[in-house]
Formats: structure tokens, sequence, C-alpha cells
């Protein structure tokens, strides 16, 4: 009756994907170690497995209830969760709302200016590579989705940072960029699938600015399970922000 | 009657540009360093400048024939030519047919393979960021440059680039690649600036592939003065491949 952890499929540097005795369900392990810099710095944190499999338990909860497709299937264990299986295209979609990180270095604007409109741009997912930032044309010309498809993933994106945005203004968070991979489903559908945490988010308090992401981990700014808890905790993991 | 030279305006890494009498001409000198890499490597090259000046007046006679507007008035010396002045727009514009170069290193495709259609990118013409890559989006965002410029300049790069290649190919050479800057005149138009030379384009012999560009100098592979009088000559310098 329930679901099965089969064989290691895949172990990336967040995340050990299994199958399941389902042919269209994969579990989901999230791992304690946390990495930057395409893998040059990495460390053990223990917790931060648990907290990302909470945090993306939740904020793909939310994203289901207003209607965008995901990969989310049930929360399984600390931390486990089940997810349909899709092949995943290989881009990072990134959504800004405010300048920071690679883009700020990229053009010269400084971190913290906002937007007038988000931003969404599309890195080649290629460690070797160390995803690369590439236009349009070159996603055409490396194959790896259609112009059409292109244009599902900057709409879904879109759709997903209204959701986000708004989801955690009411934590007193600001959603200042974020990460996500989307995947092709076995019926040919694109679906948001990955993770969604502040692995893959920039999350400011609202008043203060205070990090609440992995750029404490980049950049040695205090404990990443003490921003993360801070997180869960807004979003309702325990506290009065529940919705 | 004939124009005159007077203040340096700019110095560049390639180039000097002098006001002149005529308030919407300049004077562009072209000097003998060689620079790559942002200007790390670095050499003075006795006859660079000569052959550049004389290879882009080839150039952009080659391309006001097929009426494409460009700076170029006239060439008034070995080295020193005259030009409109123009805003210049901050950005390189950049046309591939054949992958070489940064487009390899990218997207971790091998150099000399052959593009189905030519393939514009834009970097961000600015020496302390690196000239780095920039989408649309961050164009529009950078206000360098509005949506129907942008689209302007795709298809006048483009035009350049069927004209520029058909007449190298004439001269049994490949033209791989190459940058283009673009200026708004006075009466608001965009038109074509800069240079075009073996210092902007990549140039390859159609049989055996030897390159006669700028990479001769940053690869260390031989005389750059040998690779670019080469060109000069296949484009009728001086011999028989004068169309
Ligand atoms: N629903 C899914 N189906 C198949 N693969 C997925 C799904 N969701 C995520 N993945 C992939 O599983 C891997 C997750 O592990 P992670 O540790 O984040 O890897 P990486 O080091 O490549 O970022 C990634 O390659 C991701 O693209
Ligand atoms: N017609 C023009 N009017 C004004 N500026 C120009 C014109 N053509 C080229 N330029 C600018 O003059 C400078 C040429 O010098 P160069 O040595 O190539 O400079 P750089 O080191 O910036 O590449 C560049 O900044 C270029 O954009
Ligand atoms: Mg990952
Ligand atoms: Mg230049």
């Amino acid at each position: 009756m329930s679901t099965e952890k089969l064989e290691l499929l895949y172990e990336g540097k967040a995340k050990r994907i299994y199958k399941t005795d389902e042919p269209d369900i994969l579990l989901v392990s999230y791992k304690d170690s946390a990495t930057a810099f395409n893998g040059v710095k990495k460390e053990e944190i223990t917790g931060k497995g648990r907290l990302n499999n909470e945090i993306t338990t939740i904020l793909f909860e939310k994203l289901t209830a207003n209607n965008i497709d995901n990969h989310f299937v049930k929360r399984l264990s600390e931390t486990e969760q089940l997810v349909k299986k899709v092949t995943i295209i290989p881009l990072e979609v990134v959504v800004r709302n405010v300048v920071a990180g690679s883009l700020s270095k990229r053009i010269g604007i400084e971190e913290g200016v906002i937007l007038k409109q988000p931003l969404v741009e599309f890195y080649y997912k290629d460690d070797e590579l160390g995803d690369p930032l590439i236009t349009e044309d070159h996603i055409e010309l490396l194959e790896v989705a259609t112009k059409e498809q292109v244009e599902t993933l900057k709409t879904l994106a879109k759709k997903v940072n209204e959701v986000l945005k708004a989801h955690f203004l009411t934590c007193n968070i600001q959603l200042i960029d974020f990460k996500l991979e989307f995947g092709v489903t076995s019926e040919g559908k694109i679906i948001l699938a990955d993770e969604v945490s502040p692995d893959t988010c920039r999350l400011w308090d609202t008043t203060t600015n205070e990090k609440f992401d992995k750029d404490v981990f980049r950049r040695n700014m205090g404990s990443l399970t003490e921003a993360y808890e801070e997180i869960l905790t807004r979003l309702g993991g325990q506290s009065t922000c529940t919705k």
C-alpha cells in the first residue's frame, strides 16, 4: 500500500533521489550537506536536511493551493518526501525582484536595488561549465528547450514568483530572488520540480534586511540552521504566521 | 577646406579619437597596441595600426556599397581615418557563424561546430565588469537601449554578417564570428561605428582553418602582422581578390 524506497538513482549536492515501487514516483531525501560556489565551499550542517524538506513542503503545498502544477506528492518523514518523476530540463530558471549576488556583479548595480519588474534569467545546469548564464538563443542552439517551452518556463516562473513573494511578505520576508527547476512529466507536461528552500531563495527580513538564506553560509554570516529555522517558524512551521 | 585634427577626445586600447574642426566628424588614429583578456596581455606590434586602418577601410566601404549605414567617412593616412561622430551604445554586438572562443567555453560545444543560423549575443561594454554577456532583459534594465533599438541592432548585425561573410568567402576566408559597436548619430539614427578588423573578427582559411585574427596573439600562434597582412592581401589591399 505505502510507497517503498528502492535503489538510489542519483546523489546530488543537496539531495538523494531514490526509485520507489511506483514508476512515476521518486523519493527525495534531503541531505545535511551545504555547498556553495559550485561545490568549492562545503560543510555538513546537522538539521539542514530536515529544515529544507519541511520548508519545501510548505512552499510546494502553497503553490499547489494556487494551482501551480508541481512535482510534490507528500512529505514522508523529517528529511524525505515523495515527488512525481520528471525529466528535468537542464536550466536553472532564476527570478529576481531585487538586485543581489551574481546579477550585481555582472551588471554593476548594487545589491538591494529594487527591480521595476521581475527579471527572469536562464542558467545552463551543468556543473562542469559552472552553470553559466545563457540567452534564449543559446537555449535554442543547445536544444534543451523549444522556444515555446521557454515561454512556458518564463510564464510559470513569474507565477511562482507572484505567489511566493506575496506569501513571504505576510511573514515579513522579502523574496529577493530564487532558482527553479522544471521538468517534463511522462504525459509531456512541464511542471515545477526540485526544491524551493532557503538554499535556492534569497530571503531578507522586511524591516532589517537580515538574511535568512544560503548567503549566511556563502558569506560566513552566522548560523545557517538558525536562519533556516527562522524561515520555517515564520512560514508557520510552528509559529503565528500560519497562512 | 580639409578637416583639421584637434584635441584628443579619448584614448582606448586600440585607437585614439580626436576632435576635428567639424563638430560631427572625428578622427580615428589606429595604434600599434595589441591587448587581450581585458588588457591583461599587452604588446606593441609595429604595423598593426596601419593594417587595421586599411582593413577597416576596405570593409566599411564594402558595407557602404551594400547600403549598410556606418560611420566611415574616409581614410586620411596609413593609420588615420575620419568618421561620423556618434554616441556609442555601450553594447558589444557579437555575431557568430561557427562556435569559437567564449561561446565554446560557455556552452561546452567544441570550437569549429557550424551553427544552424547566425547567433547574436550582447555583451555589456564595461571594462571594469569585464564586458559580461547580458540578456535582452538586462539591456532593458540597464536602460542602455530600448527594446526597439535592440531589434534594430540584431537586424543590422545580421545584415552586416551576410555581407561580410559572403565577401570573405570570395577571398577563401571563413567569417567565424565578430564584434560590432553601434552608435546614435546627431539625427537619432543607429549606424555601425568603431572598427571591423582582424582584432574584432575571427577569420579562418577556408581550406586549412588557419587563423588570421587576434587569436594568433591571444594564443601565441605566430606573427600577428603576417596574419593581418594576409587578410589585407586577400581583401585586395594589393592582390588578386579585389572585389
Ligand atoms: N521530480 C524530479 N524528478 C527527477 N529528478 C528530479 C526531480 N526533482 C529534482 N530532480 C533532480 O534531482 C537532483 C536533486 O539533487 P540536488 O542535490 O539538488 O542536485 P544538484 O547537485 O544537481 O543540484 C537534481 O539533479 C534535480 O534536477
Ligand atoms: N564614430 C564614433 N563616435 C564616437 N566614438 C566612437 C566611434 N567609433 C568608435 N568609438 C569609440 O571610440 C573608442 C575606440 O577606441 P578603442 O581603442 O577601440 O577603445 P576600447 O579600448 O574602449 O575598445 C571606443 O570607446 C569606441 O566605442
Ligand atoms: Mg540542486
Ligand atoms: Mg575597442
